[in-house]
């Protein structure tokens, strides 16, 4: 069986080849750029292969509602020619074989599931901290949604005490995407992340934020690992600070097992995305 | 087909039989008691019939991970008798027929989606609003857990700007059922819910503090409807106060649809719970 998978970002598209074990045997980068464009390119990628079924994890919001008249198609994006492109039915018009379609975040937790860091555990939840803040649920190797795929990024999260930042979501303002996301870290310090390794002030407020949202899906979804990447979560003591603070906060209530075993870093780096969106192809051929 | 239900609950055990199309062919209530005496005094009642499953809608919380070796069996309740129940076990020991059982907040979710005001979608939330908060999921005819039953009552809410009160859950504080329950509203204004009709201010906190939490399991869960029962929601404003407060924390951000639909009151009064128990044995057997 050979399956093709897309990445699909907002500043590239990754495109890859995989027989559903986890290996990798192909794989191209292309700027996203309009979707004509981009998707020829695609094209020309995987016109070198005979495959079964195509896997895409792509941004959001992206409609997954299979009752709905536009299931497969990009919603209100930031990106102009992206936005209420008919994603999932293009690429069916194009290959003339199975696709297959979900959230990049879900397609990332997908991989963690069956290849990484979600292995040995039923359900698991991979949480994306960069750009964006987004997570994704795998119970018993299918994604959670429900009318279409959570937005759990966007919760509120309990202000900490010594901060005056009020938020960068243009939608909420202060809710966790807003206070703890790559650009939050940036606007509220003034420096990206990764050059205020130093400052423990700016990864206690970081960790106060995360670790109250962990106790919030934790109270909800109650699953058995929950996996923390993206590319804030490249700070050391990050995760460490989290364990700690997700501990006191849930005080015992739930039983959540060895702390370091229920919170962890991603165990694959950089191919988690098409990894997941194989999966979600060879999932369901 | 003859199913038996169980509805456990703190002060009383209610009692029924029916055959699974959702009406109920007799029912008993009986004081809980020490676990002995009272399941002595269910067996009296069932023994009249010929059953062919037992479902049970638990309080809890209730060990509900089929790995663990206490499965079925009551966690850390303050009713010092049944704290380490297995109640599972010794209803299996009793009736020798298949026993399913379920927390009492998922019951009632079972029979709203099946006989009641969630009838018509694939995805429901209730959450029961009472001596204590609890909400239960349903999706496609099953109830929604992890490692086992959601916590969702104790998640964190935002203070609302004028509420000098810190709460009165024994584990969190200000939790929302620490802040939203009835013993926090009697406790807070210091009268009973149901003798403060006359009070907005009352139901602006209780309406805020439930608003902010169906917010949250809306961008983590995204249910087709909410359903909201238990007795604080017998006063009479408070559902559509909670629903303005919805659309405007959601702000259009995801399209639940119109709000009257989206957030309702319960279908099915007294019998949820019995009714509830009847389905998850009727979906299992």
């Amino acid at each position: 069986m050979l399956i093709g998978a897309i990445e699909a970002g907002g500043t590239k598209i990754i495109c890859a080849v995989g027989d559903g074990s986890g290996e990798i045997r192909a794989k191209q980068s292309i700027p996203t750029r309009e979707p004509e464009e981009t998707l020829q390119e695609v094209k020309a990628f995987f016109s070198a292969y005979d495959l079964d079924a195509l896997g895409v994890g792509s941004f959001g919001p992206v409609d997954l509602n299979r009752d709905s008249g536009t299931y497969g198609t990009i919603l209100n994006t930031p990106k102009a020619a992206w936005k209420h492109f008919n994603l999932l039915g293009r690429l069916q018009a194009d290959y003339e074989i199975p696709v297959y379609i979900d959230t990049d975040v879900n397609a990332a937790c997908l991989a963690e599931y069956h290849h990484g860091a979600g292995i040995d555990v039923n359900s698991c939840l991979y949480i994306t901290v960069g750009t964006g803040i987004g997570a994704g649920l795998v119970q018993n190797g299918q994604t959670f949604q429900g009318k279409s795929h959570p937005e759990m990024g966007h919760i509120m999260v309990p202000k900490h005490g010594t901060d005056p930042f009020t938020g960068v979501c243009p939608y909420h303002g202060n809710c966790l995407e807003g206070m703890a996301s790559g650009p939050a870290i940036e606007e509220r310090h003034g420096r990206k992340g990764h050059l205020l390794d130093d400052h423990p002030y700016v990864w206690e407020l970081e960790a106060h934020y995360l670790a109250h949202a962990i106790v919030t899906y934790t109270l909800v979804l109650f699953p058995e690992r929950i996996i923390l990447g993206g590319g804030v979560m490249k700070q050391k003591l990050l995760l460490s600070l989290i364990r700690e603070k997700v501990s006191r906060l849930l005080n015992g209530y739930v039983d959540v097992g060895e702390m370091d075993k229920f919170i962890t870093a991603p165990a694959l780096d950089d191919e988690q995305g098409v990894k997941g969106a194989i999966a979600l192809a060879a999932g369901n051929v």
